[in-house]
């Protein structure tokens, strides 16, 4: 399907204070980025920006760093955060989430979100791109350091079962698990546009919590 | 609810070949008993019998115990596996999973089944009963020695998230999770009595196997 060009996209991409350009170039400097000295979360895949920037919202004592792979969608997200009237503390860039080592540095990242995360088909030759295989477990390692945590939501079951066992297998511990968020009590739940749609169809959520203690 | 007792029933726990009255004394002796050296696997509550009389004619290789609490439902497994003209790799035994360590040596079950464990309510105070809570988990590492793996499934979501984190929390490694087992392809599954009922009011069945390696 081909997006239309809507006018605003050029000027957000130009003009937003919320767009990083060059993101390789603050590797390890990102908190200098944001002015202040706070823990940093990452969503890989930030889409149109609706969790991202309700989170920045809801947490001033976290930066947030929405990363997204196609420029058509991160002028989106750009967009949600001028109308939500976002502060300081987030930022949304243009990478291919498997060049985050190439951005962030060692112990730089705290936290992870992977929200409906493209689930690939259950195949090896497309379980290569999940987010959640195990070369990018080991990338999420990497910038973490000593530790880290994901925190996953999908409507996929296939993905969810496959992530669970990357997670289990790769010696993280498993916490929080629903395997229907929205009848299962949770609170504070932010959701994205897709979450949304699917929720109301009454499909259910699938949600975890993957916690990495670097072994010495 | 009164179960009606059956005329059928003291007959079976007096005469079953099935059944061993004494497990306490065969610890460390079970394949003496059996009479052929071979892998022991365990039913913790197999109920009526169902799977663990099927299992063992599926899997001759295999040593079968059944336990199971309550004495009346003892007699239904002991017949069951008289009705299917099981072979001499299966017995049935009445105790508590409490238990356990008194009936097995360490190193002598290398797997347990836990079919449709009773859930019991999500509360602190009923947690303690749960056949996978750290606790129960411990019970069966040691009963494996140096490795062991449980298979579980449940209709129950609940008692499944716990269980997946419970085992997560231990250190154990989930592998073959499966969130709607009969519409996942997974080939070979025996159904139990609750099984075949539940799936067929089209309830999904949630599978994993854990497996346990110990940490010398």
């Amino acid at each position: 399907m081909r997006i239309r060009k809507k006018n605003w996209t050029e000027e957000e991409l130009e003009t937003s204070p919320f767009l990083v350009e060059d993101p390789k170039a603050l590797k390890g400097k990102w908190n200098e980025k944001f002015g202040e000295e706070k823990p940093i979360y990452v969503e890989i895949g930030c889409g149109k920006g609706r969790f991202i920037s309700e989170m920045s919202k809801l947490h001033p004592d976290v930066n947030f760093v929405g990363v997204e792979k196609f420029t058509m969608v991160v002028s989106r997200a750009l967009r949600k955060c001028k109308l939500n009237e976002c502060g300081k503390n987030v930022f949304i860039t243009c990478i291919d989430a498997e060049e985050i080592e190439e951005v962030f540095e060692r112990g730089e990242v705290q936290r992870i979100y992977l929200n409906f995360s493209d689930p690939w088909p259950n195949r090896k030759k497309w379980i290569k791109k999940r987010l959640t295989n195990e070369k990018f477990l080991t990338r999420y390692e990497n910038i973490f350091g000593e530790k880290g945590e994901v925190f996953l939501k999908t409507d996929n079951r296939e993905f969810f079962e496959f992530s669970l066992q990357a997670f289990s297998e790769k010696g993280w511990i498993l916490k929080n698990i629903s395997l229907d968020l929205h009848n299962s009590g949770f609170e504070g739940n932010v959701m994205t546009e897709y979450e949304k749609k699917f929720s109301e169809e009454g499909m259910p959520i699938y949600r975890l919590e993957a916690y990495y203690i670097e072994r010495k």
